[in-house]
Formats: C-alpha cells, structure tokens, sequence
C-alpha cells in the first residue's frame, strides 16, 4: 500500500499497547490468555488501513480477530480507525501486529488459527518475484503449520493472474477449494464485508474474485 | 451443437462399425481387447464433429481415443473426418461411440477409462438446467466410477460460469485441482489442441478457460 509516511504512527503504536501488541512473540500459543477467552482465532495477513478486521470483529463478537500488518504508517491509520470505533462500540475481540507474515510460526503456536483471511495481497506479477506471493509454497508452509485442522483460507482479490496462481498454489499444496467465484459482487455469498482496496476496486467496476481453501486432512 | 440433420449420417455410421462401435455396451470391461493392446484409454465427452479426438490420436499413438456423442448428424461428421485422416495416416488408435454420458457406466467398468476430456460442454447456465452440465454430481458419480485411480479429467471451456461451476463442483467432489488456467492461449501450457468450438471462439478473441482433475484417493 503506497501512502505517505505517518510520522505520529509509531508513537501512537507505542502508546497502545491494548491494541498493537508490542511483543507478540511472547504471547505464542496463549493467544487465548491473551484474549480472556477461548473463542476461534482468525487473522489476517496485510491488514492494511483495517476496515475489514475491525468491521469483521463488530460482526462476529465471539471470534478473535488479529490483524497483521507491515507497515507501521498503514497500520497507524487502522490503530486510528480501531480507536474509533471502540468509541462507539464494545470490542474486545481485536488487535493488531505490527510483523512480517515471515513470522507467524513465531507468534503462532501449530494449531492455534483457525482462519487467514489474504484480502488484495500485493500480486507481485512477475514471475521472478513470485516467491514473495503470500500463497507462494514457502507461505503455505506457514500457513498449514499454525492453522488448526480443518483450518481455512479465505482469499479476495481483483488480480486474474495473483487468483490463478493462488488457485493452484493451494490445491498442490493439499488444500482442498471451495466457493470458488470469479465475481463476488454478483455471487450468492452473504455477509462480504469489505476492504479499502475492494471499495476502490469495486467502484471501478472491476471483478473481485474470491476462494476459500480448507486444510487437508494429515496435514497439520 | 445446432447443425442441419444430415440425413446421410445414420447410413454412413452403419456402414462404418470398426469406426463407429455399433453395440459398445458389449465391450464394456473388454476394450483393451478392442483395441488389441493394453494402452491406456482416454475418452471424449460430446465429441462434436471430431477433430479434437482425431488429431489427439494421431499425436499419441500409443493412447487409445474414443469419441462419445449424442447427435447422430454431429457424429457423421466426426466420421467423414476420422475416414479422411485414415486415408492419410494409419489409425487404429480411435473410435466413436453414439451414446449419451448418462451411459457411461454400462459402456465401460469400473476403472477402464484413464482421462476423460470435457471440451466446450454445454453450459446450461439457467440454474434450474444445473443437473443437465456434464460437471454436475451426477455426471461425476458416473466419472469417478469409471476412472482408473490417479484417473483424470481434462476440461476445457470458453464459458466463465460453468468454468467457476465447474471447479466447485469437482473439488467439492474430491477431486484435486491442478493447472489451472483462465488463458490457456496465452498461458504455458504446451501441445495444446484445439477443437471446433475452441478454435471459433479463439478467433473470436474470447478467452479459454481450462483445469484438470485427479481422481481423489480412496475414490476408486
Ligand atoms: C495491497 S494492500 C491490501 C490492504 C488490505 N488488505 C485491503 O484489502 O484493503 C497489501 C497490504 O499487505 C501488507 N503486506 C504485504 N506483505 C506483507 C507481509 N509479508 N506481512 C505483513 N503485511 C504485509 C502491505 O504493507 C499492505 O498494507
Ligand atoms: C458445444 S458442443 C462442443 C463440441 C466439441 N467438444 C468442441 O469443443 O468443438 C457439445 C457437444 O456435446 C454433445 N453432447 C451434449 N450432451 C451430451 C451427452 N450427454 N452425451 C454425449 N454427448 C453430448 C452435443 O451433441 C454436442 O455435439
């Protein structure tokens, strides 16, 4: 996400602990310590400016939701936007990380997800570049590692090209599709809830295209 | 495929039964004696006018083709081809079959058949018509019976929404998908060959969607 630096974000970072935790590491297999309760874990990798995780968490009050985010001025803005809605409503079942989704097996304990959401992530089109793809093999590994059984992958994105690949990337790797939709908008799914880049997308009148990849048995 | 009745076709294919298996049921469980070797055997779902089958034999000798389709017209037509190329080339390697798909089951036992393709299938796109696509749960009963284990299917299509179908269907069956492409003429995929349909709509500049399936474990 290009964006102009936020110089108060990492301030602001600092001075919310609650909310974007400081040394997640060390809370690795206590999420639910962390939590207070023992509700289903979901999080998402490249949270963005947060209005999915946070609209997400509003929706769904018994499921914990953890946002992961590179970049700390992005992240500022979700932190702002979190801030803002725990104004005007209870929401205890959000957070966000300031981390590199080459961590996860660190902050995650096997077993401990029950569900990546990977909205819009970077496409990264060229094929020598292929291995930074957030469902490239190397990410899969990841993935199937923290996931619990019957863990599942929900992915959206406007990239024909970043679908494709995904599409065949998951189901090498044993992940079995379902839902599969080459035009969300104009599909049966209930309850979408969308990202920053979906609205923009969308009011292009671009497709969104959408999955969801369920762990296969013997593999976690 | 809406084409005039040819009223020569039915003649035509009674004169040709080494071509044109007059009473395929009776080989069922028997074909590698048909074909006089145990090479393995690939069929065609809704043939067409043949040229997909005709020319996939002449580059895999060693495979053994059998065209099924409905339409008698439609199947003369394959036939007039398969005698021409005959002419040209020795072919031993093909058949034809004028049977439906909800067949299949009594022209072949369980496990006899190693690929099945799907090219260009109607796409019944009204929902109420879903039952009538050769991908539907049915039509997969009847394939997934049939298949040798590791057995596959090989689907091509110009139609986004039984292509998105399609996909659901398999997968939620237990097949795996693989290769998967939403631009088979611009993607990797090499030795492609085109049928009649493909080549009307390629040339129409409309994009070819394709994927193969492999029978599940424990399926067969
Ligand atoms: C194209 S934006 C999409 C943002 C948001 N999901 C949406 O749909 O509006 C991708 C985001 O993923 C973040 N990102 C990319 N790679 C990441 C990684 N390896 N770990 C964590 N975040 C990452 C980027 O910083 C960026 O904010
Ligand atoms: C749209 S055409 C495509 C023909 C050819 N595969 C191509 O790609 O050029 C579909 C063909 O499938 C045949 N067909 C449809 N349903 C069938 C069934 N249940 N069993 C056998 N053939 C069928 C039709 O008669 C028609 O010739």
């Amino acid at each position: 996400m290009r964006m102009r630096r936020k110089p108060w974000a990492e301030e602001e970072i600092k001075n919310n602990p609650h909310l974007v935790v400081p040394r997640p590491h060390e809370w690795r297999g206590k999420w639910h310590q962390f939590f207070n309760n023992t509700n289903p874990i979901h999080i998402e990798i490249g949270t963005g400016k947060g209005q999915f995780i946070i609209e997400m968490a509003k929706t769904h009050p018994h499921i914990n939701f953890i946002g992961l985010e590179l970049n700390s001025s992005v992240l500022g803005v979700a932190l702002r936007k979190l801030i803002a809605a725990r104004q005007e409503t209870e929401l205890d079942n959000c957070c966000l990380i300031r981390e590199n989704a080459t961590q996860l097996t660190d902050l995650f304990a096997p077993g401990e997800v029950e569900r990546i959401y990977l909205n819009f992530s970077d496409p990264w089109p060229k094929r020598r570049h292929a291995k930074r793809r957030l469902t490239y093999h190397t990410f899969l590994d990841l993935y199937s590692e923290i996931l619990a059984e019957n863990g599942e992958i929900h992915l959206k994105t406007d990239n024909e090209k970043f679908f494709e690949f995904s599409l065949n990337s998951l189901s090498d790797y044993g992940f079995r599709l379902k839902n599969i939709t080459f035009d969300l908008h104009n599909s049966d799914f209930e309850g979408n809830i969308m990202t920053e880049y979906e609205e923009k997308f969308a009011a292009q009148g671009m497709k969104i295209y959408r999955c969801e990849a369920v762990m296969g048995e013997g593999k976690r």
